[in-house]
């Protein structure tokens, strides 16, 4: 772990852009006393915005830059005029220029994902990136991956998107041995996708140094029957926005019904600390912080709505996993995983090899 | 529309089985004075049941079967076992021999499509059969599938599902046009998986009788955005679990926070009437029944864990099927979309024939 540590900033992603990135560098400022902030965006926008926070300025560098990436462009496009010159491309290039540890951006997603993979590259062994997030759970908190990076992933990728998962969660969550299932229809072996299954076997059959639970299906996720739920991104993408629009409905109906009559209103009111405890386990801006996995560095995608606190969030995100390894233990992770399948001949056969993207 | 109604119910079938099925069917006969219904199942068991439901009894007719399907028997075990003897296949079968109009089960699902498809095939033109369920949103209710009947789909069974979703939605909720989205990973058209992407193609381009809406996302579902919602079964079946399991895990901590003071529970009590207006629109015994859809006949599945209202349900859903003519109506909607076809020979060109079974 390095002594300090310097996070760069894409201060001009997000809905709410450098009035809600500076100050959640300074909150983050003060939740880790050693860490320094790269601020890449409008230096007349940044500098005033700046001057208000006096905790924070002596530890921020700001970095001009012209070009701002929408939250709308197409990858393609942000690749095309961002290139070299926007705040996006400038904060991971910080990261890949060895100036930073790690980058966070609540821009656009496609965008942050193109460039990434472009700048940092993919760690040896590895084919295609994955989103990862934190999912709330009964149990907690588990991770989920991936949700959309790629789409379609066969038996090695899904067994790489395991490995970078579990890697995920053990710096995330502090545990040593976080249990990983693989999504599926059913969790009888003979159920499923071809590639699925032969993950699964995989995953049962190679000594790999992971508690592998076995397939788990959709309603496994919400109850954190595992720590790490494997997907590909397809499937992982329509998961979470149906879990996300299931609780909106839900939060929908209930505020309607709570304010549809004065007793309601007056039994929500008295209940209103019970309401307070739940929103707080599912509060997006304590889950924030989805990372690009595969990469060689660290890169945090906080969403495109947060509020100063939900990005401070993603800042802590950043700073556990550039703290507790990451992509070192990801390297050294799927490194093995490859030695065991070169002495599994048979194994290695029976699956294509990682070239699927 | 036929001028009496014969309904051939799984009686064994379901969590609760005779003790449940009886009590439903009793409500059903209420709700629709001019339905018979065909019992299959332990006559033992059956007989005493059906003296307690006097209004029923002179509209029902138990017929006696020795082999019940258990609900965790494997597809194959059960058709062996179940073959020409068991309740579930005698009231599949009723529907093939003209006996019956539809049937019902809240049986094992897996044994249930197989069994459905083995007895009564599918239509003409179709080449698998989908599951297809309501689903409670924003706007009222939904129709997706397929939650599982099979994995994956290409463009042309993508299309049949879009078909038979949209029979189903007018026969269900009376609508002239419902509106038809495929679910994917954005709503632009370079975005998701190929198959989906053709099938979007061809729903624009293709002069089908259809409102095609275009694409929709994971959170669409629970907004309403779309009448009917289509996808593969592997990614729905994922979905609607998901979807389940966020909102047992919503209903999990409200309930932990509803009990967790004196405050909350006597705000939980005011609330009671705004809590069981969420209950009603969630509840899965008014959502009940799903169906086999691309069959040559209507099987209608309710939950296994249904309760007598529940199944009642069903059995509305059953009937409302059969006085709307959906049977007719998809063998109708999908000639219709192979003679497009067989017009466009450059866009039947792009899709590979109905053969992926």
């Amino acid at each position: 772990m390095p002594d300090t540590l310097t996070l760069s900033l894409d201060a001009m992603g997000g809905d709410a852009g450098p009035e809600m990135v500076l100050p959640a560098a300074a909150i983050a400022a003060e939740r880790h006393p050693r860490a320094n902030f790269l601020l890449f965006g409008d230096e007349k926008r940044l500098t005033p915005l700046l001057a208000l926070q006096p905790k924070l300025k002596p530890r921020a560098v700001i970095h001009h830059c012209d070009v701002a990436i929408a939250m709308h462009d197409k990858p393609s496009q942000a690749l095309r005029q961002g290139r070299g010159k926007s705040s996006m491309w400038l904060a991971i290039d910080a990261v890949k220029r060895g100036e930073a540890h790690a980058a966070v951006s609540a821009g656009n997603t496609g965008a942050l994902m193109a460039m990434s993979r472009f700048i940092l590259k993919m760690l040896p062994g590895i084919e295609r990136p994955a989103l990862a997030a934190q999912w709330p759970t009964l149990k907690g908190q588990s991770v989920v991956l991936d949700l959309g990076a790629s789409i379609g992933a066969d038996a090695r990728q899904l067994l790489e998107f395991a490995v970078m998962g579990e890697a995920m969660a053990s710096c995330l969550f502090g545990l040593k041995q976080p249990s990983v299932g693989l999504l599926n229809v059913g969790v009888e072996e003979i159920k499923g996708l071809e590639e699925v299954k032969k993950a699964g076997r995989l995953l049962r059959e190679l000594k790999l140094p992971i508690h592998y639970h076995g397939f788990v299906e959709g309603d496994d996720i919400g109850k954190g029957t595992v720590d790490v739920v494997v997907t590909e991104g397809f499937t992982g993408n329509i998961a979470v926005k149906t879990a996300e629009g299931t609780a909106r409905m839900i939060a929908t109906l209930m505020k309607d019904a709570m304010t549809a009559s004065l007793l309601s209103k007056i039994g929500a009111a008295l209940a209103f600390g019970a309401f307070r405890t739940i929103k707080a386990r599912l509060d997006p801006s304590k889950l924030n912080g989805g990372l690009m996995l595969g990469l060689n560095g660290v890169v945090v995608k906080a969403h495109g709505g947060s509020d100063a606190l939900g990005y401070a969030t993603a800042i802590d995100v950043a700073v556990q996993m550039v703290k507790n390894g990451l992509t070192a233990k990801i390297a050294a992770d799927v490194e093995e995983v490859n030695a065991l399948l070169a002495q599994e001949p048979g194994m290695a056969a029976a699956i294509p090899p990682g070239d699927g993207a």
